[in-house]
């Protein structure tokens, strides 16, 4: 059963001083519980849809299910209500996944000299990439434009962000919506990792917002050579970014975008 | 000292066909840890500064210090090289403060009906509001064009969101940036803890960007009877506007705002 992404609600909608009651659509937001082999992992506000894609993507970024073979993903929690069972999927890979490690947001003793046992970890766990090909960086003032007509949850309710995978050659491989600029992304690693495309190489990686950190973790573990983002990057993003090898271009203007990663060459 | 919370880097702009290499302000991110009588509750990824109102914030919205007098707040890591210092604040109750409650990204084998335990455990803690101050629709309308003069980590990298808390005459109290809406949000809930203005009853709270469930759960903790958002609220922070009897105004326009909560009447 498919879960509607959309409500229709009514509100009071105020307008040069006049006021009427008028419908209007909103993104849903719910938790989805997250397992790997029995154990949660995350519990996370998204919109429903691509619930199964979310789930694998989360796992993938953080280093849960690398080198592990999936058995199986699904939506689980016979027993409880219809509700509860459609926001929990379960990843089962009969027990060979990684232990979960300690999140940002998990409550730790450990803290690195740096004060992020996150980073750390982060820059343990991964190496730079390379040979990672080049995307034209018109393709890249482009990609805002190409991207948009299949937002679709954004048309009707101005309310989510869009993640997509993009070749070279300006292909979109996939595209997916989200109350949280994250799930999104997750949403399409997730779906890469399923279609045994990752890592993902060559492609770019469009997100719909800003550039924080947590955006270029998610890309650099999924392996996007190139990251364009709407929005401002952060420092943190762009000392990753550039520590990944990983092209972050992102300030998207109608004609123009800035480029934070590599470090620009003098000239 | 003050920590900077913006940093200058050199970016490639490319603009209509044209590249040269030039300055570029983007908004610091770095990890903070909260701890509280010695317990990690989290670490935020937030922008420097105010971070003492930011931890004060987060241990309010999450009921970790409902009733019990702060004896200190420090920022600590003596010992640990200056970064990690000034990215670890303590709040000290004497060990009074309630033990930290799971969180929605906390792992947890807890699961209630609804499918979150997080929103269970709000609905369980808190009581729907009552006595609100209504505050005129002109004036939520013009909030963003009021708060905008103080944004100046926006106005300077337009990468961080903004909140703050106003009075129904329209004077604001306190502006606060984060890269962060959350981060935002719980700054100026600290400062007004911190001012012993909290709950906030008569006032209202503005957020820059979309308003979601954590927006809305922030906001009743500390008891705005009054949201305003600029962007789109999720379906779930309208439900629990609903419930907790906050007016959500969202959506806001050059001359006009939706009012999604309370429900409207018909008429």
């Amino acid at each position: 059963m498919a879960r509607s992404r959309t409500r229709r609600i009514l509100v009071r909608r105020h307008d040069a001083g006049a006021s009427r009651r008028a419908p209007d659509v909103v993104a849903v937001e719910e938790p989805l519980e997250i397992r790997l082999d029995g154990h949660v992992v995350t519990t996370t506000m998204r919109t429903p849809g691509d619930d199964h894609d979310l789930a694998v993507g989360f796992a993938r970024a953080e280093g849960l299910i690398d080198g592990v073979a999936l058995r199986e993903v699904r939506s689980c929690g016979l027993g409880l209500d219809e509700r509860a069972a459609f926001n929990i999927v379960e990843l089962d890979t009969g027990g060979r996944a990684a232990p979960p490690m300690p999140r940002l947001t998990t409550q730790t003793a450990a803290c690195g000299v740096c004060g992020s046992p996150a980073i750390d970890e982060l820059l343990d766990r991964l190496r730079p990439l390379d040979g990672t090909a080049a995307i034209g960086v018109d393709l890249l003032v482009a990609m805002a434009a190409r991207v948009r007509p299949a937002q679709e949850l954004f048309a009707t309710t101005g309310g989510v962000h869009g993640a997509a995978a993009f070749r070279p050659d300006g292909e979109i491989l996939v595209v997916r919506e989200d109350v949280g600029r994250h799930n999104a992304v997750d949403k399409v690693v997730g779906h890469l990792h399923r279609d045994d495309a990752l890592p993902a190489g060559g492609l770019g990686l469009y997100v719909s917002g800003r550039a924080g950190f947590e955006i270029v973790q998610k890309a650099w573990a999924a392996g996007f050579g190139t990251v364009v983002a709407v929005g401002a990057p952060t420092s943190l993003a762009v000392d990753i970014a550039r520590q990944a090898n990983i092209t972050l271009a992102a300030f998207l203007r109608p004609d123009g975008i800035n480029v934070y990663a590599p470090e620009s060459p003098r000239g």
